[in-house]
Order: structure tokens, then sequence, then C-alpha cells
């Protein structure tokens, strides 16, 4: 008994480290039970425990007839995400707030040049032509991910993440409606501003204020 | 099989309710495998099976020869302390600028007479002794537990207790050290005068510039 465990708790460890590493990407199909079980030498049902642990951690999904798949590199942000989708929108919100504003003040002391210059290459773009928007994108070239990633924070990152799963739910089903989008660029000008000077208490209190203002419950 | 799996989902599932309504508190022994299984007429591995997966989620501990004991009400409590603690201190301290701002904020814009007259009475208590503070708590009487109580945001208080473990133990260990005591009382009076005048800028600047100099990593 005790040595079943251990060999499924070993196992577990390192289909996880499979995922943590990225040897399996996400949303990656990994190996069937049998193949796991040959290459380790232990029986289907060791491979079975192990499977399900990652399963229960939100990491794995498996899927009737079709295989297990790679759904989240860490347990946290899995179990995060769906902790945040229980609680009140108004409260997320808030958290959203806290992270952005916290973003921003480190961004001012920390941002490298190349970074202001991509913060500066977003609020251009959106100047140029405003879109509607509907989702709040972490991709490269939208503002608020290049803050984040100037604020060099990985752990308000990885948080606000999670709750960014809430919030384009939210923006989808039409419980949060946007703020337009060029009294948006503008919010987006002050908090650029006050980084490039260099000032944490003015970017947090700009942007503190215009996440107040971005989007709206219904 | 399939049958067998969802005995242990559901007796699983029985579990955490047993914790998350409190039948079970905190740090209780739950019962043992053989009464459970007798109870809900499950053989022991069901129950084994069950107990396992709430173990996996930090809400059991299981201590060989003494018992299972119950530890967290929340697998994402538990999960975020354990995640948190392996993220460097000063990632964890950005975290908590993030909340406490946030929190202040809140607290100006939500404060009842009463919350007002709690944190007036924890800032009055402190002035007349100024405790050396060894640890940051969160029970009532003390200014930041106050604030959070204040701020009427269960989500922020959640994740901030989960910061709050990490806090205290570096403190314990000597890897943080705390402002001298006057200086804390200094800066709590700030906070508390725009939570009463009912400014959530100044607030949350007042609250951020506070935490910034609140604790040190040695």
């Amino acid at each position: 008994m005790s040595v079943a465990r251990s060999k499924s708790a070993e196992l577990a460890l390192w289909l996880e480290r499979q995922i943590t590493t990225g040897v399996w990407p996400i949303n990656s199909q990994i190996p069937t039970e049998g193949e796991i079980a040959t290459e380790h030498r232990v029986g289907r049902s060791t491979v079975r425990e192990a499977t399900r642990s990652l399963v229960n951690l939100g990491m794995l999904e498996s899927l009737v007839g079709r295989g297990t798949f790679v759904r989240s590199k860490s347990p946290v942000n899995s179990l995060l995400a769906s902790y945040l989708g229980q609680q009140p929108l108004e409260q997320v919100l808030e958290l959203r707030s806290a992270l952005e504003a916290e973003a921003a003040a480190l961004a001012a002391s920390r941002r490298t040049e190349e970074q202001l210059a991509a913060l500066q290459h977003a609020v251009e773009l959106a100047q140029v032509s405003p879109q509607p928007r509907r989702r709040t994108s972490q991709s490269p070239g939208e503002f608020h991910a290049d803050v984040f990633a100037a604020a060099q924070a990985p752990l308000l990152s990885d948080l606000y993440r999670s709750v960014l799963v809430i919030i384009r739910g939210a923006l989808d089903s039409g419980r949060l409606q946007p703020m337009a989008a060029e009294a948006s660029v503008a919010d987006h000008q002050q908090i650029l501003s006050a980084i490039k000077s260099g000032d944490p208490a003015e970017a947090r209190a700009a942007a503190a204020a215009h996440v107040d203002r971005d989007v709206t419950l219904r």
C-alpha cells in the first residue's frame, strides 16, 4: 500500500514537471495510460491515480474517448480562476484594481527604455485607430499587458492572468461593459506619462482612477 | 470502475462540505476511515480515495498513527499560501502593498461610523503604548485588520490572510524587520485621517507609502 502510494506520488510529480517545464504545452494531449505505464514500468492503475490527482488540481482534463489534455501550468492558477469565478464580480474588479494600481507604480520605478517604448507604441496605435474593445487582452501591444511587463512583478502578473479569465467572460456575456475607446486612450496616456516621468505615486493614482472607469457592471 | 469513482467523488464533496460549513473546525480530527465507511455504507478504499483528494488540496492532513486533521477551509487558501511560500519574498511584499492600498481606498468610501471608531481606537491604543511589533496580526484592535474590515472586501481579505502567513513567518525568522513602533503610529494616523475624510485616493497613497516603510528585507 505505502509502496503503491509513493509510486503514484512520484509519477504525479513527474507528470507535473512535464507540464511546468513546458515539455507538454497547454492544450496538448499527453501520452496514453498504457504508454506511460510501459515507459515507467508501473501498473496502469498507478498511472490512473497519478493522472487523477493532476485532474483534481485542474492541471489536466480527461475527456472520455478522446484522451487527457494539459489545461494549466500551475495548480494555483486553475484553482484560483475557478475560485474567482465563484466570487461576486464586484470583488474580482476590486482585486483587478489592486493589481493594476500596484503594477503601474512598480512600472514607474522599474521600466526599461525598451518597455517604455512598447508602452508608447501601444498608446499611439490606439490613438491612430481606437478599436471598440471587446476584451482585455494580455498580448504584447496591449497597454495593460505592457504595464505588467514593465512592472517586472511575476506574482502580480500571475494573479492578473487569473483575474482576466473572469473579466473576459463577463465582457463576453455582457455583464461588464467596456468604456469608450477614446476615453480609454486618454486614460492610458495619463498612466504612461506618470510611468515615463518615474513617479510611482502618480502612476498608482492614474491607474486606480482608470480601472474605476474602465469597465462597468450592467 | 466508474461507479466506484463517482462514489468517492461524492464522498469527497461531503467531506468538503463538513469542512466549509464548519461542522469540522480547523485543526479538529475527523472520524476514522472505518467510521465514515460504516456511516456512508461504502468500502474503506472509497473513503481513503476521497480523503486523499482533500489531502492533495491541503484541506486535510493525515498523520501516521494519529489520524486525519482539518487544515484549511478552502482549497484555494491553503494552495495559495503554499504557492506564495515558494515566491521570492519581495514579490509577496508587492502583493501585500497592492492589497493594503486597495483596502484603504475602499475603507475610505465604505467605512461605517462604528468601523471608523474602531480604527481610531486602534491608533489611540498604539499612541498610548507603542509596542515593539513582532508580528502583523489580523485580530480586531490591530490597525491593518480593522482597515480590511472597513473595506468590506471579502476577496481582498482572503488573499491578505494568505499573504500574512508568509509575512509572519519572515518576521519570526528575522528575514523581515518591522519599522519602529512610533513611526508606524504616525503612518497609521495619516491613513486614518484619509479614511475619516472619505478620500480614497489619499487613503490609497498613504497606505502604499506606509507599506513601503512598514517592513524591510534584511
